[in-house]
C-alpha cells in the first residue's frame, strides 16, 4: 500500500543539487590557478596509461563482447584498440579498463578513484562531439570536484556501510562533466545530477571480481546518459541529492553539507589527487618504496642478502600477508613478493605481478628471506626496512611518506615512466612518448582526435 | 587508505546468490500449476497496456531522444510506436513507459511493480533473439519470483530507508529472466545475478518526477546487460547478494533469508500479483470502487445529489486530500476529484486524470459536494460511501476490499477493459482486441514477432 514519505532525517538540508548544477554550468572556463590545470593533465595521463595497459584484459574482452550483442554504432574508441562502440559503451568499457589493474588515481581523503568515471565519460563524449581540449579539461576538473566533494560529505560512513564509493559518487562526477561538455544550463545540469543521483553502483563484496571495475565503468556510462537525458528534457527532483529521501541521506548517516558548499569554485579537489607508483594495494607502497630506495643507493648484491626485516603498520599483514603466492593476482596481496621484486628489479609495476614473476625462482628465493613485523606505532604511510647481508653489513631505510603520497607526489617524470610501463607493451615506446606529449598539449588542442588516434595500435 | 572489510553483520548467511542462480537455470519449463501461467499472462497483458498507453508521454519522448544520441541499432521495438532501438534501450524505454502512468501491477506485500523491470527486459531480448513464447513465460515467472522474494526478505526496512524497491530489486528479476532466456547454466546465472546486485536504482525523493519511472527502465536494462556480460564470462562475487558487504546487508537492516529460500520452486510470487483498476494511488481505490458500485446499482441523477460522504482510512486525506486540483496529475492526489469522475462516468482511468477532466465544470460541481472523514478504524483497503439526494433519499455502499485487491481481483474482462482504455487511443479498438488475443496465446507461439507487430501503430 502507499505510505507516507516521512523521515526523522535532515529535512532542512541546503539546496545542494541546484548549487552544484549552477556551479557546473556557470563556473568560468579555466577559472582556477594554473596548478589546477596541471593536475588535471596528470590525472588524464595516468588514466590513459591505466586504461590502455588493461585493454586486453579478460574483463575488457568480456564487457566488449557483451556490448557487441547490442550492435553498437562506431562513435568512440576503446582505448588501446581499434574497436569503436557507441559513446555509452565506450564510457563503460574504458571505465572498466582504467580500474581493472587497481593502478588508477586515488583521492586519499575518500579513496575515490576520481578519473575512471569522469574521464571515461568525458573522452567518449568529446571524441564523438568534437569538443575542444579546453572544454575537456574544464569538464574533468569540475566533474572530479563534484564527485569528491560529495565523497567528502559522506565518507567514511558510506564506505563503511559497504558501498564502493567510486561507483556511488562517480556517476555524479560523470554527469556533471558531461553536462558541462554539453553546455547545459544550470537548470538542466541540476536535472542531470538528479537523474544520476538515483543510480549509485557498487557493493564492496565485489572486490576481487571483475564487477569491482564495472562499478567505475557503470558510473561513467550512467553520468553520460543522465546528461543526455537531461539535455532532452527528462526531469528529476531538484533535491535528489539532499532531500530526506534523496541519495545522500538514503545511503549515508554522515552528510556534512559544508564539505560540498565550502569554497566551491575556489578550492578544487583534483589538486589533491594522487597516483600509484606500484601496481598493488597502497598499504604496501611504503615497504616497496624503502626497498627501491635502498637498491638505488647501496651496492646490494641480491644473492648476498641474508635477510630483510620490515616494520610495518598492522594492516599490511592483515591485507597483504600472503607468504607463498602462486598467481600474479595473489602477488598483489603479498608484501614479501612485492618487496622481493623491488629489491631485484627496482620496480613493482604490472609486469611484476604476472604469474611468471610470482613463480620466478629468484623472486621466490628472496621472498622467503623477507620478514615483516607489525607495529601499531607505525603510520599507514610509513615503513622501516633493514637489509642484513651475509657478510655482516646491514643497510637501513626509513620511509615516512611513501612515494605517490601527497607529501611525496610522483614527479612528472615518475608518472611518464609509469605510463611507459603500462603502454609500451601495447603501443610501443615511441607511440607512448607521442601519447604523453599530446596529453600535455590537450588544453590547446582543437579537439581530442589526435590524442585518441595516438591510443590506437598501429 | 585501504581498510579492512569487516562487519558486525550476518557473515553466516546461506548461499542465496548461487541458490537463485541454480533455480533460474534449472527449474523445469512450465514446472508449476496452470494458474501460475495464467497469472503470468495477465501480468504481461497489464504491462503491455500500461507501456503502450504511455508511449507518447514526454518522459518516453525524452528517453528516446537521449537514446538516439547513441545511434542505436534497430533490434527491438518501442511498444506502441514504429521506433526500434537496441535491446538495452528497448528494455530501458519500455520499462519507463510501463511505469509512467503509475498504472502498472503491484506485488502488495512489497509494493514492487513486478512486470516493469522483468517483462521489459524479456520482451526486448526475445524479440531480437527469437525465443519461444513458452521460454518467455518461463522467464517472466522466474524473474518475478526472484525479484519479489528478495523484496520479501528486505521489506519494509529497505523501502523505509528511502529506496524505490522496484528499482532496487527489479534488476535482479530482469537478470534472472534474461539469464533464463539466454539458457545460461547455474554458474553463469549466478554471475548474472551478482553483476546486477551491484546496480540498484532509485531513491524515493524522485517520486513526482520522470526519474521515478527511470528506476523501472534502468532495472530492466541493467538486468539484461548483466546477463549478457555473464554470458561472455564477466565475473562477480558468488555471494554478491548475501555477504556482509553484499547488496542486501548493505542496503537493508532486515534480511530474512527464509523469504528467499522457503518453498522455492513450489510457491510462485507472481500468483499474488495485482492490477490497478484506477489510474491513481491505490489508497483511494476503495472510495472510487464504492462510487462506481452505487452508480451501477442505483438510479442516481448526478445533478440531484445533495452531498456525498466518505469514511476513509486517515492515509487517504494525508496523501490525496487535494480539494481543488487544477492539472490532471494533481487530480490523482484528490479523492474528491476521483470520486466525482467515478459517479459521473463510472470510471477513473487515465482519461479521467487529464487536465480537461479535472477542469470539467460538471466534475468540479460534483467534487465540491463530496466530503471525506478520516476514521482510524477503517482498513486501508476499505471505504464507506453515502450519497444523499436532494429529494431526501440516500444510498449507501460499504467496500471491505477494493476491486483489484487479492480478495477481489480484477477479472479477465476487467483487465481487458482496462487495456482497451489504455491502448484504444493509440492503436484503435480492433487492433487492441487482436493484441489481447495474441497475448493470451503467447505460451504456444513460436516467437514474439506477431505480438510485437500488433503493438505497432498501423
Amino acid at each position: 500500500m502507499t505510505r507516507t514519505n516521512t523521515s526523522t532525517a535532515d529535512a532542512g538540508a541546503p539546496w545542494i543539487t541546484r548549487k552544484l548544477g549552477a556551479f557546473v554550468a556557470e563556473h568560468p572556463s579555466a577559472g582556477w590557478p594554473p596548478h589546477v590545470d596541471r593536475e588535471a593533465g596528470r590525472t588524464l595521463l595516468n588514466w590513459l596509461g591505466c586504461a590502455i595497459g588493461a585493454c586486453r584484459h579478460p574483463a575488457v574482452e568480456a564487457a566488449l563482447a557483451a556490448a557487441r550483442e547490442l550492435a553498437p554504432s562506431a562513435q568512440a574508441t576503446v582505448l588501446g584498440r581499434s574497436d569503436r562502440v557507441d559513446i555509452g559503451n565506450a564510457a563503460l568499457i574504458n571505465g572498466i579498463a582504467s580500474h581493472t589493474l587497481d593502478f588508477d588515481d586515488t583521492h586519499l581523503r575518500t579513496i575515490i578513484h576520481p578519473a575512471g568515471p569522469v574521464a571515461s565519460a568525458v573522452i567518449a563524449l568529446a571524441e564523438h562531439g568534437g569538443m575542444t581540449g579546453r572544454a575537456i579539461i574544464d569538464a574533468l576538473i569540475l566533474g572530479v570536484d563534484v564527485e569528491c566533494r560529495v565523497g567528502n560529505a559522506i565518507y567514511p560512513d558510506h564506505y563503511d556501510r559497504g558501498w564502493h564509493i567510486t561507483g556511488s559518487t562517480g556517476m555524479l562526477g560523470a554527469a556533471a562533466a558531461c553536462a558541462r561538455l554539453l553546455q547545459l544550463d544550470a537548470a538542466h545540469a541540476t536535472m542531470a545530477l538528479g537523474i544520476a543521483a538515483s543510480q549509485p553502483t557498487g557493493v564492496r563484496e565485489q572486490f576481487g571480481s571483475m564487477t569491482k571495475a564495472l562499478h567505475v565503468g557503470a558510473a561513467a556510462r550512467i553520468g553520460l546518459t543522465a546528461a543526455l537525458m537531461a539535455k532532452h528534457g527528462y526531469t528529476s527532483s531538484e533535491r535528489a541529492l539532499e532531500a530526506p529521501r534523496g541519495l545522500v541521506q538514503t545511503f549515508s548517516t554522515k552528510h556534512d553539507w559544508r564539505e560540498i558548499e565550502d569554497a566551491l569554485g575556489e578550492r578544487f579537489e583534483i589538486t589533491t589527487n594522487t597516483y600509484k607508483p606500484f601496481a598493488c594495494g597502497i598499504v604496501i607502497h611504503p615497504s616497496i618504496d624503502g626497498c627501491i630506495q635502498l637498491r638505488g643507493q647501496k651496492d646490494i648484491a641480491v644473492d648476498a642478502i641474508e635477510r630483510v626485516d620490515l616494520i610495518v603498520h598492522p594492516l599490511v599483514l592483515e591485507l597483504t600477508g600472503k607468504r607463498a603466492p602462486r598467481r600474479g593476482l595473489e602477488g598483489k596481496f603479498s608484501v614479501y613478493h612485492a618487496c622481493a621484486t623491488a629489491l631485484l628489479f627496482g620496480k613493482a609495476g604490472e609486469a611484476e605481478f604476472s604469474d611468471a614473476c610470482v613463480n620466478d625462482v629468484r623472486v621466490i628465493a628472496l621472498r622467503d628471506r623477507i620478514h615483516a613485523r607489525p607495529d601499531a606505532a607505525m603510520d599507514e604511510d610509513a615503513a622501516d626496512v633493514t637489509v642484513l647481508m651475509r657478510d655482516g653489513r646491514s643497510f637501513h631505510q626509513r620511509v615516512e611518506h611513501a612515494i605517490g603520497s601527497l607529501e611525496r607526489p610522483m614527479t612528472d617524470a615518475d608518472l611518464q615512466q609509469k605510463v611507459h610501463g603500462l603502454v609500451d607493451p601495447v603501443l610501443g615506446a615511441a607511440a607512448t612518448t607521442r601519447l604523453i606529449d599530446l596529453c600535455a598539449e590537450l588544453a590547446e588542442a582543437p579537439d581530442v582526435r589526435r590524442l585518441i588516434a595516438a591510443t590506437r595500435p598501429a
